[in-house]
């Protein structure tokens, strides 16, 4: 176990987007410096944050190993590194990285991460891989239609992903996703549910930290809003704990994880995704419970004892504030966020607003669960960025 | 009142040490850029924390107004800047700085200070201005010996102050303290207290806020410890709240102050000394408040609604963490710190370590005040640095 803090250490972040901007204000608390190695060319958040900014492709070994020299530990704040990748930047800078090569290839395959898991005793949402027309058409069979296919690789908020209702939209969204290309295509069954849940975990050699099970609110397959603690029975927010704990250990995960489950209408929770790294779901703890998420992925990663993930109010709800003009970012109407007592507002400092894009969030504390969530929407519903 | 955030507004501190460090991480959670003008030849922390770092001495008004013209908007992290030079980077750069050189022109000279507030109807420490022996006679003789004698500019942490006790003492603490060069020279009486005091207060065109009345624990002039709210009758907690807003208006003051007071014997409350800046005995306000002196701080100079200063649990108690040894800053011991509940670790990042100086604090929040001193004490009494 560390039990210091040396101020010359340097945390490296893989990705400068939101999330890593809003780990480096934690690791700013702790007196460390944080370097960023960005792969767009917009100045992103993180690189008004520190002086050692890097551009680079993510496919660049030989860059991506002088920025790890830099530095004490690396970093992810996406998934979009391979992880053979990352074996070798870590090989031939010598700078750790975690979530480390070995857990991220666990995961970074949608079938190697199914797999994982279920041999691991956790229930994850019915999946096959598809190999043609045949496979497609015994998939809805056996599940019914529509159902999804998911590319193997990548996936970030409902893209990678296509709903196919028949054979014909199957083939075109198989050839899409680069089926024809090599990439696995996963023909995953939708699930009647009546909540989706999430569950962080932060966990190092120093022990683990779960996070309450909460609730995340979708429209088109878009996060708008947390609530934590989840609305449901406290058996069933205990079970997705339970099998997020265990999601961490089957992966060795050292680092912040999030995992995403269904409740199923029979009351099943079901995994069905996971992120290895902070996440939209767990922005509400930066003021909902005692630790953040970020704070924890900092300690998480340098190997310091874990901060308590207990909630500081009963009740958190976090609004996902996207942006609702193309223009250079600008937060309109925040007086009364700025002005509503427990409520905090966060605005991610990109340059540019588009529609859709995620530009700020907005977390509410309160007592009771269903009026904070009203009230925070009420709150936000005239703001414009 | 603002009711925007532009994501291109960048906020300029002159001077780059931990109270600027703490405002910066509340001006990037609104998505704001900071750029920092700094004396110092040594990397301060907030250097690290931004690629807009500019160095030069704080009587260059050519290179400050430099400075001012890449920012929106400026301001301070002490009070070692003349307002007349504060004045003219002001004019010459068309970037406004808050607090405004005007406000700042009321307190930078501490004969000026006592006769602001005297004139506000604000009690203050006994105090006269003295030109030679006769006078230090005359005062000895009316509030008794040992009594203080202080520079009327300058000032910090004990600096600037020495204590005499007759009139030998006195005589070299006048000229080392420049009385033969010019330097107005206070003499301050003794007061018998049984606490000192302190509160902040954030204002501006929206409104104020005043923070709780805390008790910031001496020891050899430096503060070891602040407590929140202070162990004395609420009626006194709330008249020192009054004298702090009555003073934030009398210099028209916008950004956060801090106001120290003496709680005497008699069981006045005595205004002793005021800073237009974060201070340390704000800082259990970060986890202590809904929103901390530092988020005010960045709302208040930038016309924003100010946030809540209601405390988040009934008592909280700081540790201020002073360099143990000289030697690169690194924090050790600290496990217990990191792995307590509703204790929080903040390292400043410095990367010189220097008896004395410094280096971090720790906030412990409770239910019961003097358990959660003494608590805070046992966690943080083994912590090098």
């Amino acid at each position: 176990m560390t039990t210091s803090i040396k101020a010359s250490t340097k945390l490296g972040f893989l990705g400068a987007g939101q999330l890593a901007r809003m780990s480096a204000l934690q690791a700013f608390r702790f007196g460390i410096q944080v370097a960023v190695y960005s792969d767009r060319s917009e100045n992103e958040p993180v690189q008004f944050m520190t002086p050692f900014s890097f551009n680079g492709s993510f496919d660049d070994v030989d860059a991506m190993v002088e920025f790890a020299k830099t530095c004490d530990v690396i970093t992810l704040e996406n998934e979009f590194i391979n992880s053979e990748i990352l074996r070798k930047v870590q090989e031939q800078s010598g700078t750790p990285i975690f979530p480390s090569p070995d857990s991220f290839a666990l995961i970074e395959n949608k079938l190697i991460e199914k797999q994982t898991f279920e041999n691991a005793g956790i229930p994850v949402t019915p999946y096959k891989l598809v190999k043609d027309s045949v496979d497609i058409t015994d998939f809805g069979k056996q599940y019914g239609w529509p159902f999804l296919l998911k590319s193997s690789k990548g996936g970030y908020d409902g893209y990678g992903n296509e709903t196919v209702k028949n054979l014909t939209e199957a083939a075109k969204a198989f050839e899409n996703l680069g089926g024809h290309e090599g990439h696995d295509i996963l023909a995953e069954a939708f699930v009647d549910f009546t909540h989706e849940l999430a569950v962080q975990v932060a966990r190092n050699e120093t022990g683990t930290m779960v996070y309450p099970c909460c609730e995340t609110v979708q429209e088109n397959h878009i996060c708008v809003a947390v609530l934590s603690s989840a609305p449901v029975d406290e058996s069933i927010q205990q079970k997705a704990q339970e099998l997020a704990v265990k999601a961490a250990e089957a992966i060795d995960g050292k680092g912040i994880y999030a995992f995403e489950f269904f409740l199923t209408t029979d009351g099943e929770v079901l995994l069905n995704e996971s992120a290895p790294r902070p996440h939209n779901s767990g922005h509400y703890t930066i003021e909902g419970c005692v630790g953040s998420q970020f704070e924890n992925h900092v300690r998480a990663v340098l190997g310091l004892p874990l901060a308590s993930s207990k909630m500081t109010k009963p009740a958190a709800a976090m609004i996902n504030l996207l942006g609702t003009h193309n223009r250079p970012a600008e937060a309109d109407h925040i007086s009364e966020a700025l002005a509503t007592e427990d409520g905090h507002l966060h605005v991610y400092g990109k340059v540019q607003s588009k529609v859709g894009r995620k530009m700020a969030h907005f977390t509410l504390l309160g007592d009771d669960l269903e009026v904070t969530h009203q009230r925070a929407r009420e709150i936000t519903k005239s703001f414009e960025i």
